[in-house]
């Protein structure tokens, strides 16, 4: 498997590149971000896996959230996928929220959405292949994301906890399952049958195995889309199971990337911090 | 004169606002982002410029450049003006550089541009005016900017150096009078009397005036435009004049905002150090 280059721009001494290329899995072309500091040039750095929210490319987070400093600062290459499969032959819906755009990170299973919509395995294992071969990266990952994002970090990194040593997510849809952000796009991909949801839901992923770490959650307090990301289910139910990390209610910020640039500093430190320390998951 | 709230975002413990409000200078509405950091809260701030480059509004550097950041860390309030007048009622041309998008912070005297494009005096004075009343600003200034802006900062400034204690520009536009950036432009606007452009060059500017202070000029050594920016024309009139500054040709970064959000804490730390200096022209 080859990769395009899109685009290279030297960004805090490291390079931002984009690039193309062919995926078996989503049976289209695929775009993604990739970030290397300037110490990949001395050999292989961990990654942080970026996933991005619903209407979002590879480009958004890459342009406006603000990581290359922190990456940059601690050594950590940024990975940043496409949000869903694209081109003229992948299905799509009028809304926003449904089809390209917004894949949910999940292996859809029902027409029209099952032939291209597979981001469960693009990112967890298609991508991550082809990124560890390519690009000069430690097979020690870190994982986050925003809003939809939030979501898709959170549930991979609870079912595949060895593919993932730290996790942190900003506004993550945190209860899809019962949120009007979820239940429509789980009940096109998945299908009517709710049990097949859990396994796409945090709430309940959470209730059920835990983060066998910590985690760091940062969710604004004027985000307009609070009763559709539902925090408080997130917060309850880690209380519950005595789960430790950190959910940190930020008064004043709002649902968008100055939101998460304002965090993207804590966040890239946190990862920085488990994915550094010595034989923690690096392989 | 009244502001319409157009978007307000916290940002860095501080707010990413976007203002717009009537322009008598440019007879139309016009559009600006000021970032106002935490400090601001606690009294008046000193306030930087930055100008953005061809083709870009208001938006473009204030969700790219990553100034909030060090704006909030240094307690400096960030203006980002529009490039130009806009709408329907405002003359454009189908060329990127010229027309809507591409104002070169001149007061134009040629039809059919006149009647609007005052990008000199709208960033110099009605906008300046109209945010110290109505933002808590000191009357404290630096300036900088990108490209054109690059220009419009160093020309606005070796212009009027009472205006403004601290100067530095990304990628300016140095010599637009002897390049293919400018002649046009400054033809179009200015008319064919060359003498008429000189007031609008930072290589003659500098030449005749020099800066009263040191500047601090970023450059991109793979920058694709340097052939139309001439940094070497500003560097040798520096040179000769024994002009106090830094000229910093960066290996590896292109004209792009990952090269302006690389260095912009080193351009905030600049401003901020001479902006806050006890009398640095805080009135």
């Amino acid at each position: 498997m080859t990769l395009k280059v899109i685009s290279e721009n030297r960004s805090f001494g490291g390079v931002q590149a984009v690039y193309a290329h062919r995926s078996e899995v989503c049976d289209c072309d695929m775009t993604f971000g990739a970030y290397l500091p300037p110490q990949a040039n001395d050999g292989p750095v961990p990654v942080l896996w970026y996933l991005s929210g619903l209407t979002c490319t590879h480009e958004n987070a890459m342009t406006k959230g603000g990581f290359q400093e922190h990456a940059a600062r601690h050594g950590v290459a940024v990975i940043f996928p496409d949000t869903s499969p694209r081109g003229d032959g992948v299905a799509d819906d009028e809304a926003y929220d449904l089809g390209q755009g917004a894949g949910f990170y999940v292996n859809a299973t029902r027409a029209p959405w099952a032939g291209h919509f597979q981001m469960y395995d693009y990112v967890l294992s298609e991508l991550r292949s082809l990124a560890l071969d390519a690009l000069p990266l430690e097979d020690c990952h870190g994982i986050t994301g925003h809003s939809m994002g939030g979501h898709g970090a959170i549930t991979m990194a609870l079912r595949n906890p060895d593919a993932f040593t730290s996790l942190s997510a900003f506004a993550p849809i945190a209860h899809p399952a019962n949120s009007d952000w979820g239940r429509k796009q789980l009940g096109a991909y998945l299908g009517d049958d709710e049990s097949a949801w859990a396994l796409h839901d945090s709430v309940l992923l959470m209730q059920q195995n835990g983060w066998k770490g910590d985690l760091l959650v940062d969710q604004g307090m004027s985000d307009n889309f609070l009763d559709l990301l539902m925090p408080e289910a997130l917060a309850s139910v880690m209380a519950k199971r005595r789960q430790a990390g950190e959910i940190r209610l930020q008064a004043g910020y709002d649902h968008s990337y100055f939101f998460v640039n304002s965090f993207a500093g804590d966040h890239a430190a946190w990862h920085a911090e488990r994915l550094m320390r010595p034989h923690a998951g690096r392989h």
